[in-house]
């Protein structure tokens, strides 16, 4: 059993857009991602997923309600099935929650999808 | 959708060792507490538990290996089954990932017992 630093992991790659898995329980992952830019329009058929800012500013776009725009501190969960888009106008580090096979595009294949699970090292 | 800033949600309740869920996703809860002081041991038979860390410093004692101290931006998931004694000589606010039925004390029935779910407001 061994503690994760947030900021350490967060040091420990660079890639954008391409969640790391820093910790499991109970089906579910701890994922950090580094983001910037616009991502795609997609939702999860079966995972609601939680967005959690570390640093900078995410907003989350949504077809039916206002853009949700989260600061450090502050997290959303996205239930499945709604569709949303994350844009990060500037580089935020962001912590995810939702099933380990959860794939970053959900229901649309896309440039920036992955489907291969990484780890922080 | 709404989302959830911590610092506010800390805020909101003074109440030590009483966790309030601020967030639920396929079944599992963003509970946050404010701690100060010892904790009993316990474990739980069917949850692993995330510890993160949003202010102070937490100590995790295990029996099994030493402790493992967490500071602000640190977490650590302790596996089902495994005994531990959550520990803070300064009170520090603490954000638990677990399943929303998983009571607190898990299977010892303790003063700081707390079986119902309170949410923030």
């Amino acid at each position: 059993m061994e503690k994760v630093n947030l900021d350490e992991a967060f040091a420990s790659f660079s890639e954008q857009w391409d969640p790391r898995i820093a910790g499991e329980l109970n089906g579910q992952a701890v994922k950090l991602a580094k983001v910037e830019g616009e991502f795609v329009w997609h939702s999860h058929d079966d995972a609601d997923e939680l967005f959690l800012v570390r640093s900078g500013t995410l907003r989350i776009e949504l077809r039916e309600q206002s853009d949700i725009v989260l600061d450090e501190g502050e997290f959303v969960v996205v239930p499945r099935g709604v569709e949303h888009r994350p844009v990060a106008d500037q580089q935020a580090d962001i912590l995810l929650f939702e099933p380990a096979e959860t794939t970053n595009t959900g229901d649309v294949d896309a440039e920036q999808t992955q489907t291969e699970q990484k780890y922080i090292d």
